[in-house]
């Protein structure tokens, strides 16, 4: 800014104006007022540029919070897992401590695979109830799903259940789309409700509010749909007002963590190949301490990660337990094979403790995956 | 070494033995012997010297490998995060958690520290039992020692109590200091049995082995011990021969993980003032949400880190509840003060969650400070 100033206020403007003109002297001064002149247009110049880049990032900063996380990540583990708890309690926490890993690293899907050739497709079906060994995977997945759950849809969504026998002692997952009544959101998830409504009408949603919520649509009831509401609602109004969107919506425009949907996978290989992404899994991460060295590892920018985890005998056991696979090495099945805890003090790591250091490491790489992006971005 | 075969049949040795000698030609020849003789020299110093400094890599590994780990890490939380647990049982899991957590990233301290003006100084004393709140800090340190200590040695060490009920419970360490009776080791953790011996003989020591185990001196019967075994043991002999050591001689010259001590702190000021190494902690790291990004962190080389977490309310409130530090902000107290999980899924991450994520970001800056230094070794 002095530069701008000098350029303002000339030193020939001001200087010896009652003297003699030397002109030799004053050639040179014209001289180095252009030069300065020059100087201050190119400093302005590259202030102006600086200062377009300063917008340019916001800009890409803005629209990076706008459009939200455009990528996914997936985890998948045995439903096995739960058939090493102690207890019958332990065994309810166990699947609490997995959905907690999982939210705590933005996990969008969990897929709960079988490596004990029981064959389960859904979560419908008969329970023998949460103490029981077998049924690991359908018990694993419905407590999952139920933590997922806001707690204002529970009663709706999750009647008395055997499986759900110790819900008292899940730690709650305390994600963004778990809000408390008054909570303000763009986006909230809701339940249709059964109300007669008039013809052109939307249907009236409870989204765990004061008030209800008219959609734009009409819904079947008894649909958990996600809603995104008007942005300025009117308080004398009975009701609020909103549209339902897809429920990545929060995340890829909202870039808000919206919670994990859950999947059944009769065995290892269907977790690949019944991927709910078109174009499948773009990286995919199998876990065991025999992998390569995780520090020695970058990733680069993808669309949907899967990262796999084994049970008490590891992904090995998981391949031998599927007859569609003939590998003998997991590490073949997989763009990445990974030990994420290289130097480990304990002779084992425990699937629910494995997810949490696993996505620790990874967490920072995969930051740094799309952090490089943005900037390449910025560069051309 | 095809260069080394040229010298040692030069060209001009072998080659037209009986042309008429042109000396022009010859001396060329000779010439040429000459710089080739040189640089064959040149080559084999350089090879003697590659050779040199893969010995001297070598040797610095090995002596790595032998010297072991010279660093120590340091844990401390405070013991009201048990009062977080839902039920008796899930409070001696809870505390089985962060042992664990510890083992896994092979941390040598767990400092307990109390945040609730309850003044403990030791494990002795009366206890309430596991199941009543209170006596938090108590009830952990007793559950951490019990678990890190050899599943052999507990009958003497950890009589039956209250504490210790739900001990069925507890997953096992696994670390590399709990042996099977026939696992082979250079070190072994042992009692010091109340048997007779003769003047000048040592104790006899049981190391959880077939045999018991004649030590070099002669100590209090009771006392637990790390022994280190002869690396030849006469198969004949009723006795094995050992020689005790210092605890920290494993990690120190053996270069294992040999487990965790326990400290009680009876406020968060005296985890620093009470620290057990003559000088103090070196890098002292507090965590919170609230930190800087760990991401923007590197670690340099340090003697003795210890990393602090806080409870249910942060380390806020344990900085409240000390009366001997009028800060107002924890950051104060730590050289590093870091949020290991930015952008974290749910609002809150439990404290024994946040140690494994915490410990595994902070595992690869801690190898990365120690890989540095044996590099830059290598180049002076
Ligand atoms: C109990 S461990 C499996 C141990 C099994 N004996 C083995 O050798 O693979 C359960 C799972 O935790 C994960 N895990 C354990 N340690 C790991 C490490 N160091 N790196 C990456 N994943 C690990 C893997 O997914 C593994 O299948
Ligand atoms: C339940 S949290 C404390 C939450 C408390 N409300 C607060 O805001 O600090 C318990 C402990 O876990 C650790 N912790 C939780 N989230 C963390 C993060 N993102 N980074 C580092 N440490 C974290 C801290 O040591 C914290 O004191």
């Amino acid at each position: 800014m002095s530069t701008d100033v000098a350029v303002k206020r000339p030193k020939m403007m001001s200087s010896q104006p009652e003297e003699k003109v030397d002109w030799k002297k004053r050639k040179g001064e014209i001289k180095e007022t252009q030069k300065k002149r020059k100087e201050a247009k190119l400093i302005k110049e590259l202030e102006k540029q600086k200062q377009h880049e300063a917008a340019e990032r916001a800009k890409l900063e803005q629209s990076h919070d706008k459009k939200g996380r455009a990528y996914t990540v997936s985890v998948a583990l045995p439903g096995s897992v739960l058939d090493n708890a102690q207890s019958t309690e332990l065994r309810t926490y166990l699947a609490g401590q997995i959905a907690r890993a999982c939210v705590v690293f933005c996990v969008d899907e969990i897929v709960v695979f079988d490596e004990q050739g029981e064959d389960v497709k859904s979560v419908e079906g008969e329970f023998k109830g949460v103490g029981k060994k077998g049924h690991a995977c359908i018990q694993l997945a419905r407590i999952l799903q139920y933590l997922e759950c806001p707690q204002y849809l529970r009663k709706w969504f999750f009647p008395k259940h055997q499986d759900l026998q110790y819900a008292g002692l899940l730690n709650p997952l305390d994600s963004p789309h778990h809000m408390r009544m008054d909570d303000e959101s763009d986006y909230r998830e809701g339940i249709v409700l059964d109300r007669p409504t008039k013809q052109g009408q939307g249907s009236l949603v409870n989204c765990g509010m004061r008030k209800e919520v008219r959609i734009d649509k009409q819904l079947q009831s008894g649909l958990r749909v996600t809603v995104q509401l008007r942005k300025t609602q009117a308080q004398e109004n009975k009701l609020h007002k909103g549209v339902v969107v897809a429920p990545h919506v929060p995340r890829t425009e909202g870039g808000l963590y919206w919670g994990y949907s859950v999947r059944l996978a009769s065995c290892l290989s269907a977790v690949f190949t019944e991927s709910p992404y078109e174009e499948g899994y773009d990286v995919t991460i199998g876990t065991s301490e025999r992998g390569c060295n995780i520090d020695q590892t970058t990733l680069s920018p993808f669309k949907h990660l899967l990262v796999v985890f084994g049970g008490l005998q590891g992904l090995e056991a998981s391949v031998d337990a599927d007859q569609n696979l003939d590998v003998n090495d997991p590490g073949a099945l997989f763009d990445l094979y990974l030990n994420t805890c290289p130097g480990q003090g304990s002779r084992t790591i425990r699937t629910e403790e494995a997810i949490l250091v696993s996505m620790a490491g990874l967490r920072q790489k995969i930051t740094a995956a799309f952090s490089d992006v943005s900037s390449d971005l910025l560069k051309s």
